[in-house]
């Protein structure tokens, strides 16, 4: 039932499920591991007859009671098999960062929120890899923060590698090319229509060679983002936010600002609405050309980035009096949220479509959302003005 | 940015909007003919720059102040140009039927609300066709009430017609298929979390010739189905559902009953939950293999049949007492209703993909609806009974 879905190397994930790049396959049995949902319950499941014409699947994933120190596999984090120096990898060095990452974003949320609480759950894959997702759930500043990190070893079909990065030496016939990739991903709704939602995503890609042509090119790439989601714009938070950003990213390029911005206005288009999302930030992917160390440091410097061009703002506005018109129309924005994430997001389209762990990849989603028929601002009104912005999207710096 | 989307034969419409065959495609300059609101206010659009790899758009509509007699084209009608016997044809008899239906489904639901009224939008297209939708929302017990109509003049890309019914002579390179359908949609949400929420859907759809090889066949073919989504369990009433349907069916064949009701439990299948969207119904699509005036009867007979299988039930819970915790549980079913439309029901995600009118295809979405994290209900709950119901379907006639 479901249309085949094979992803370009040009594909891209936003959601809390951060590896989308390509149709995941695996020889294994595996391939037979349909998502299910962990019921504490017992609810027997029927043997359901369709046609699986997904090409991969996930390895299902176990929940494990505490959290590890690492997810890397033994012989990539300089331990037991391993050689000291893999624990100044790349991959090492991203999970290391990504983890602090989660750690300090949730340290801050549950200060802002004053009384909610991080519900953690860990979880880990026989194959390697695995992942930690914090929620916070009807907090008192927040109605739903998720903050996820996740490590993924997989394999990709060898089309999908070619296709990625062609192989100079057109003999070489790859057979499936083993993958790490790893990411943090965090979607925080807060409750007060006036302080805005805010997504950030950073993750880190790497292949192996072909198993069977040892000899082929490793490939690696770094893609992420910040952007804002505000029901209603207050022009000095947006310009803050997007100043932050901006700050970020000219210590690195000055070119990085004004193109992973428009890149941002360009991903988050739901494209059936003609509008956007929200009012952007940055937004990159399949960023390999330029030094591995500067993207890696770029990448660092974009997370750390979260909490001074967020936190500020959510402390304004937490506790900003609104009327229930001002709820209704966050709750409209809410439900454009919903029909981005679920139509448009790859991370999400793929996660949910190839067996990714449904909870961590749903905690996008707000806790409520709304869908009036045909509702239209007035003109001139707040609303219509934050209309106006995600259709026609602003340089806010100036 | 999107996957390019090209329909099989066997792909199915549930959503309002009911036309999702093919990708259709338009040789006109309504190819870049992009959706968009038809706001009342002046926003400007931007041009967006995204890369179009839909393979087709339908014609943008236009709003019309008064509902024509039909929206058949004259030719089509028996009008001015066209034959008397085209009356008679079944396209004008299909249309005939679903504006019948929308007018008596919408009559008896104004009554059973005693208070909410249909709101009316009608619009047309350029190329023929056009349709109307009826809204009733926020009414006393109807949370958000959607019955429309359509019929759609199109041309699909001729792999999709040699695919859906091979031309016996290989020689044959047809150009353009025009075709025609039509079809009546309907979600109903009401309000008490006792009362469930009910899809309907029946639509027709046929080719002409192709224009450069007007000897080649015509095809034909019907589809449909009606489908219940309760929060709740009530074994009588779901039994009641089910035994109209089936009544509905024997009157034309034994084995339709049993086939299009395993055949509906397929199609609602949340597959990244494991789990169907409601308790089912019927469902069925593509049907051309029987007697099309048998067909037209059967179709007439199941959409008749929706205010008997679904009327008296509503008025026995619609005022049923609940609770702040039966409400949520009402949501968080909704959120998956929403999940199935936006993931997976072809006719909405076709629709908007291609140009439909948004906020007729979208008026299957609720008023509200919730995602709570990993939310599990007790063992051996209502909600888990629910839940299991539709994790496992059940034989609800013995």
């Amino acid at each position: 039932m479901l249309p085949s879905i094979l992803c370009s190397p040009s594909s891209s994930s936003t959601s809390l499920f951060p590896f989308n790049y390509f149709t995941l396959y695996s020889p294994s049995s595996s391939l037979t591991n349909l998502p299910s949902l962990t019921y504490k319950t017992t609810i027997k499941k029927s043997t359901h007859n369709h046609s699986t014409r997904v090409q991969a699947m996930i390895e299902k994933e176990t929940p494990v009671t505490q959290r590890p120190y690492t997810f890397l596999r033994e012989s990539d984090e300089g331990g037991a098999e391993g050689s000291s120096s893999n624990a100044n990898s790349v991959r090492a060095r991203f999970e290391k960062m990504i983890r602090e990452v989660q750690d300090s974003v949730c340290t801050a949320l549950e200060e802002v929120d004053g009384g909610g609480k991080f519900k953690e759950d860990v979880w880990s894959r026989p194959g390697g890899g695995g992942g930690i997702s914090r929620v916070l759930q009807d907090g008192n500043v927040f109605e739903k923060a998720g903050v996820n990190v996740s490590v993924v070893y997989g394999v990709m079909p060898p089309e999908a590698y070619r296709a990625a990065r062609p192989v100079d030496n057109g003999n070489v016939k790859p057979g499936p090319i083993p993958f790490f990739a790893a990411g943090v991903s965090s979607v925080l709704h807060p409750k007060n229509p006036f302080a805005p939602t805010v997504h950030f995503n950073y993750r880190y890609f790497e292949t192996d060679a072909p198993n069977d042509a040892p000899g082929a090119p490793r490939q690696w790439w770094f893609g992420g983002g910040t952007d804002l989601t505000p029901a209603y714009i207050f022009e000095e938070d947006v310009k803050h936010f997007h100043s932050v950003q901006k700050g970020a990213c000219d210590k690195f390029d000055a070119s990085f600002y004004p193109r992973f911005k428009k890149w941002c206005d360009d991903y988050f288009y739901i494209k059936h609405r003609g509008e956007r999302r929200g009012l952007g930030g940055i937004f990159f992917d399949d960023l390999n050309d330029y030094d591995q160390e500067m993207l890696l440091s770029f990448s660092t410097e974009c997370a750390n980035s979260v909490i001074p061009a967020y936190i500020p703002i959510v402390e304004k506005r937490k506790d900003t009096p609104f009327t229930d018109e001002h709820k209704a129309w966050q709750q409209l924005r809410r439900g454009r949220y919903v029909e981005f994430n679920l139509v448009y997001d790859r991370g999400t389209t793929f996660g949910l479509k190839t067996g990714g762990r449904i909870e961590s990849i749903l905690v996008s989603l707000p806790l409520t959302a709304r869908w009036e028929y045909d509702h239209q601002p007035v003109e001139g009104s707040e609303e219509w003005k934050l209309l106006d912005a995600c259709i026609n999207p602003k340089e806010w710096l100036h």
